[in-house]
C-alpha cells in the first residue's frame, strides 16, 4: 500500500475497521502504510517504532483499544471488559516514557467503564479513540497559532528528533508551530539534527519538511554547538514525551544537551507539547527513561558500525530542567517560567 | 594482507620501500593493511580517511614524501627538487585543518634543502620521515606519562572521536594517556562517543580499546549530556588537530559541545596534543574548517538515512575556546591556563 502526494502526511487513522499507519521504519526511502487488524499488531508497531512520537503513540494506542473491542468475541459485558483490560495492559507496556500512551489508554478505558452494554462499550471505545484523533489535529493547530508569534520573519530554527506530522496524527507539535508561523507569512527555515541512534531527524523531519516544501537542512548531532557558535541558529523548538508540573521536560535523548548549548549561546529554547503530554503527578525521579536495544546503535541497515561485543548505553530519552526552557507552547497558550505558577494559571 | 593479534596496532610504517597502513575505512569489520608504492596513493589515502588523525596524517605525509623521493627518476638535483616540490604540493592539499600535515611536510622539505646530492636528498628525506615516525611514538609515551597523573583510580573517562593508536603511529595521544594511566596501575574505563558522521568513536576507538583489553562502552553523541547529568563521567580527554598559542583547540566536530557540557557539569576537560600539533602563528579566524562530502552524512554503508536532495552541513572540525579547557597535555609537560603564558614557559 503506497500512497503518494498527500497534502499533509496522515500518520495514523481508523479506516475500514483497521488501524492504518505510515511505517516510519521504512522512511525516508519508502512511504509505505501498514494495516493492523489486530491490537497485538498495533502494540508491536509501537514497540518497533513503526509509529513513534508521544501524541501519535497515544492516539494509536487508543485506536488499538478500539480494535481490541471490535475484535472481541465476548457475549457479555464482563467478558468484554476482561478482553479490554488485557489489551490495555499489553498496550501500556509497549513504551515507558511518553505519558500520552497512559493518558490515552486511561481516557478510553474511562469511557468504556461508563457504557452499559456490549454494543455501547464497543461504540464508546471507538468513539473516544476517533475523537482523540480529531482533537490531536485541533490541538496541534491551536499550538501552532499560539507558538507562531514567538518566531520572527527570517528565523533559522533548529529542531531535534521529529515532533512533526509523523509524531502526531497530522500537523505536528514543534513542526506544527513552524508550519503555522510559515502559514502566517513568516519565512522560516529549519535545521534538523540527525538524532542518533534512530535518526528521526534525518529520516523523518527532513523527509516531512521536504515533502511540504519547507526549507530544511540536516546536520550531524555533533555540529549543534558549532552551528550555534557560528550564529547560524536563532531559535530552538522541540516536542516532548512528558512535561512535569515543574517544567521538567522529558524528550528524545540529546534534547538536554541541545538546551544547554542554546543557553550558552543565548538562543531561546522552546518546547511544544499538548496538555495530554503533561504529567502533573510525577517527580523527575519517578519517570522511567527507556533503555533501548543495542542493535539501534551497532548497526545501520546491514552495516555494523561498532565492534562486536562492545558495551552500549542507549537511553532513549533525557530530562531538560526548567531553567533551560524559555517557554512551553500548549494548545491553551504559551507557558513562561516559572512554569509551576504559569501552568496553574493556565489550567485555571 | 590481514595481520591479526598485534600487541599494539601499528597505524602506518615504512616497509619494503613502501608505505603500509591500516585501512581505517574498513574498521571495525576487517583489519586490513594497504601498501602504497606511489605517493599519489598516499595522498589519496589521506583524503579518503584510510589514514586519519592529525599525528598519523603528519607522519604518513612525511613517508609519502620519502616515497616520492624514492620514486623519482631524476638524474640531477634540480629535477629531484622539482619532483619533491610537486609531491609536497599534492600532499599538503589533501586536508586543510590538521596542522601536523604542514609541519611534517615542511620539516622534511627543510632537510631535503640542506642535502647536496641526489642520493643525499633521498637519504635525508627518508631519514627524516622515519625519524618522525619514531619520535611520534616517543612523544606519545611522554605525553602518556605526563598526563597519567591527572587521572584517578576508578575514573570513567569520556573521549570523543579517535585520538588513539589509529590517530598516531602506534600509542595514541588522548588514548595514550589513558593507556599510560592504566600501565601505572590505575583502573580506568572509557566511554567513547560514536562521533557522527564518520563514526571514529564507534569504529576506531571502541575497536582499538577492545583490541587492547581496555574496558570501553559506546554511547551515541546525543547521550553525552545525559550521561554527565547521571554522574557517569569523571573526566574528558580528547586529541587535537591544531592548538593555537592562545589555547584555542581545533578538533573533530562535536568536541566544542562536549567541552561546554563538561564545563556545565564541572567535569575536567583535557586535550592531549604533541607540540607538532601547535600552531603558534595563526589566529582563530585564520584556520580553515574543512567541510566534507554530504555522502558522509546521507549514507551509512549502502543504506540511505536521509531523503534525497536535502541540504547538508558537514563541518569536520570545530573550535573549543581556552576557557573550556582544563589542561593541555604535551610531551614536555601539562599546560594549565592561561595557556599563552604557560606555553611560553614550557617552550623556554
Amino acid at each position: 500500500m503506497a500512497r503518494k502526494n498527500l497534502d499533509l502526511l496522515l500518520t495514523v487513522e481508523w479506516k475500514d475497521d483497521a488501524v492504518v499507519m505510515v511505517d516510519q521504519t521504512k522512511l525516508p526511502n519508502r512511504l509505505v502504510y501498514v494495516k493492523c487488524t489486530d491490537y497485538l499488531q498495533v502494540a508491536d508497531a509501537i514497540k518497533k517504532l513503526v509509529v513513534r512520537g508521544a501524541p501519535a503513540i497515544g492516539v494509536t494506542a487508543a485506536l488499538g483499544l478500539a480494535l481490541a473491542a471490535q475484535q472481541s468475541k465476548a457475549k457479555g459485558l464482563d467478558e468484554l471488559r476482561t478482553d479490554l483490560d488485557t489489551a490495555f495492559q499489553v498496550l501500556r507496556a509497549t513504551r515507558p516514557t511518553a505519558i500520552n500512551l497512559f493518558w490515552a489508554l486511561e481516557r478510553v478505558m474511562g469511557k468504556a467503564k461508563r457504557a452499559r452494554t456490549v454494543e455501547d462499550v464497543k461504540k464508546a471505545v471507538l468513539g473516544e479513540a476517533t475523537k482523540m484523533w480529531q482533537q490531536d489535529i485541533q490541538a496541534n493547530r491551536q499550538m501552532g497559532s499560539n507558538g507562531a508569534q514567538l518566531f520572527k520573519d527570517g528565523d533559522v530554527v533548529l529542531t531535534h528528533c521529529n515532533a512533526g506530522s509523523l509524531a502526531t496524527v497530522a500537523y505536528g507539535t514543534a513542526l506544527g508551530v513552524i508550519r503555522a508561523a510559515r502559514e502566517s507569512g513568516k519565512r522560516l527555515s529549519v535545521i534538523a539534527t540527525e538524532t542518533r541512534p534512530v535518526m528521526q531527524g534525518a529520516r523523518l523531519t527532513a523527509f516531512e519538511l521536504q515533502h511540504d516544501g519547507v526549507d530544511v537542512s540536516l546536520i550531524p548531532d555533533t555540529a549543534v554547538g558549532h552551528m550555534m557558535a557560528r550564529g547560524a541558529i536563532k531559535r530552538v523548538i522541540v516536542g516532548a514525551d512528558r512535561v512535569l508540573r515543574t517544567g521538567h521536560v522529558f524528550n528524545k535523548i540529546g534534547t538536554y544537551q541541545v538546551a544547554i548549548l542554546a543557553k550558552r549561546h543565548n538562543i531561546p529554547f522552546y518546547v511544544a507539547a499538548p496538555l495530554s503530554t503533561f504529567d502533573l503527578k510525577s517527580s523527575p525521579e519517578d519517570v522511567i527513561i527507556e533503555e533501548r536495544s543495542v542493535d539501534e546503535v551497532v548497526r545501520v541497515g546491514k552495516k555494523r558500525v561498532a565492534p562486536k561485543g562492545v558495551r552500549i548505553f542507549n537511553p532513549a530519552f533525557d530530562m531538560t530542567p526548567p531553567e533551560l526552557v524559555s517557554g512551553i507552547i500548549t494548545e491553551k497558550g504559551v507557558l513562561k517560567p516559572p512554569f509551576e505558577k504559569s501552568l496553574k494559571k493556565l489550567l485555571g
